[in-house]
């Protein structure tokens, strides 16, 4: 991991999708000390730009602007995992030695839409088809609200935990000076939002966004003794409709995604000091702490709640605030986790920095666990020797 | 290459997007003699499906259907040449030994919108931004006819030329029982078409068209020795607007990508016995016989006219008709090109037949120029030993 470079996120106005892809592929280009002729492919991630932009062909209409004409450049689409299915795909191109020196980016422009086109649009990682579950009028608050009820009910989770979740992860955001809304609240304010989707409120769901991350990839004898490595990393798939998995608390592909990482690594939850996970909503996180293993299941409410997943408890969760306060440009997603990974693990992340920060993970889920992507980075003395 | 699989390709009024890619997908495992456990990740080419269909996410939606839950699952997009991006990318898995059997495949639900909607969603592989082409009333008809009139100014190359492409993949798709437009023409139809974009007539143009291909790869050792060779791919890229290429009547990405596979096959252009070539249009099919190197630049009209093209001509292109007959599912052409050489190869191309048919070339092409994937498949013994 050779160079990091993101946008800020927020609601921009000003800026259009390439202006904000091309600020974050010129930081990891400056961040990696290159050029863009020594990068030798370009794999974007982006969900949903021709709906949101009306522009597709994204990849060689971004990476040409960046000075990289001639390579391979390709879209990936995996919902809200699409730059994690990016990052994924090159790390496998890099690993296996196709190429020496890589970029992945995810960008996404929501705010160009008004919020019920955005509402539809996001509808689109779920079961559109006849009788599915669009079709009946779900949208992905109805679905994760389904969740935390399902939640609520076989484990016990009160509605006090999925605020513990905001109330966290909005002061984690307030220490990030490029997250979207830095705005500290209580656990009353969490628990009384307006309503979107019961049991779940305003505080209990993610922002819409725009914002573009990027990171250059490099094979290990072309990086410096302070790259950061790539330790881990897989890729896994569900089911599209909720109905169809077996239970709505548990996500099968997270676990999946999970256990070849970590094999991958010769790691084990416990070997992980800080995670960022994909909390779309309150409880995708709660869920997330436990597929990952981190708290047993139907665990998660309670061990937020009781700070364990705090800046100072034992696995910091979402230190940069999460997709909850530093935004979810959906395509973007995916590498953002991974830049703020990068950051913790050299050290470099100001005033959201950890204590423990030797070896991180990313978790990045599509629709409601149809795609989860798990990546794990650190020092390369701390995995097994696969390092690039 | 251990099996391929194809629906037929027109305006299917009773079928859905996932209902074609499930049939091909099966048709495709039961070639390759496998069953769908063996699969281990899943290569989907799809250009415009969530504005064609309002399905986003497609990959896992589609892989599930098949019974291949939890492998990786990822949707690859390129404008036209999605399809063959996906090829490009599982070819470099496999061929670097991070799998050893995955699929691919291409899909496009068209017909479900009407012309004007179908027209403004190709738009999109152009460039829309503020002040481009797109911007400025073009379609990629209008873009076409401009190459093609640039391409007469420079060379002499006469509107017969057009009519003579039109001519050959018609009588071609004549002979292809999954073709669109089974339906010969003469010179003369050819020529006194319907006015699209001047000088290009309803004739110069493709299809559109519903369709899906697929195909299995798997690493040598686990194919029989009937196996196609993958004997060299690559992917190129370069600027998505037409104006900002120094020459509009040849493609440097059509060049690169080509150089690279003949580079990697130890093949050359005279070493190709036929190819299956991008022609949306009329005029791409002449520019992309000289970029390839068949014929020198400024002679693909000639040589068309000449019969140097024709099923009994010195280098056969769109045996199969071509998308001009065959039609163009846009995110399903790059494999299904693939999948007619594949048929030629092995011999079994029924009255398709060519004569010599040991080297096949396939050329997808996205947007004007701005991707393009170029394979090159024969018998194993044919390539210079870096088969998988």
């Amino acid at each position: 991991m050779a160079g990091i470079g993101k946008t800020r996120f927020g609601a921009l106005a000003d800026r259009d999708l390439r202006s904000l892809a091309v600020e974050a592929g010129n930081k990891a280009l400056s961040d990696a000390g290159i050029v863009p002729e020594e990068v030798q492919a370009f794999y974007l991630g982006n969900f949903a730009g021709p709906e949101f932009t009306s522009q597709n062909h994204l990849a060689p209409y971004i990476s040409t602007a960046l000075g990289m004409a001639g390579i391979p450049s390709t879209r990936f689409e995996a919902a809200c995992a699409s730059s994690g299915a990016a990052f994924f795909h090159a790390f496998l191109s890099v690993a296996a030695g196709v190429y020496d020196t890589v970029m992945v980016m995810g960008v996404e422009k929501m705010t160009c839409q008004p919020n019920p086109r955005v509402t539809e649009i996001l509808c689109g990682a779920g079961d559109c088809g006849p009788g599915g579950e669009m079709a009946a009028g779900s949208t992905f608050p109805s679905l994760f609200g389904m969740i935390a009820r399902r939640h609520m009910h076989e484990f016990g989770t009160l509605r006090e935990h999925l605020a513990a979740v905001a109330v966290k992860n909005h002061a984690n955001g307030f220490l990030n000076p490029d997250a979207q809304m830095r705005k500290v609240i209580t656990l009353e304010q969490a628990m009384n939002g307006r309503p979107i989707a019961e049991p779940l409120n305003l505080y209990d769901c993610s922002l819409v966004s725009d914002g573009a991350a990027a990171v250059v990839l490099r094979a290990s004898h072309l990086c410096g003794p302070d790259a950061v490595a790539v330790l881990g990393a897989a890729q896994a798939s569900d089911y599209v409709a909720l109905d169809r998995k077996p239970s709505i608390t548990t996500f099968p592909a997270v676990r999946e995604a999970a256990f070849r990482a970590y094999a991958m690594a010769g790691l084990g939850p416990g070997d992980i000091d800080f995670a960022e996970v994909h909390d779309c909503f309150t409880i995708a996180e709660i869920v997330a702490t436990e597929d990952l293993g981190f708290v047993e299941r139907g665990r998660g409410g309670f061990a937020a709640f009781e700070g364990e997943t705090g800046r100072a408890g034992r696995i910091p969760v979402n230190a940069s605030g999460g997709l909850k306060s530093k935004g979810h440009p959906v395509g973007a997603t995916g590498v953002a986790q991974i830049c703020d990974v990068v950051r913790q693990i050299r050290g470099g992340a100001g005033e959201m920095q950890l204590d423990r920060h030797g070896v991180g993970l990313a978790q990045n889920l599509g629709g409601s666990g149809a795609t989860c992507v798990v990546t794990i980075l650190g020092e390369p003395s701390r995995g097994e020797g696969r390092v690039l």
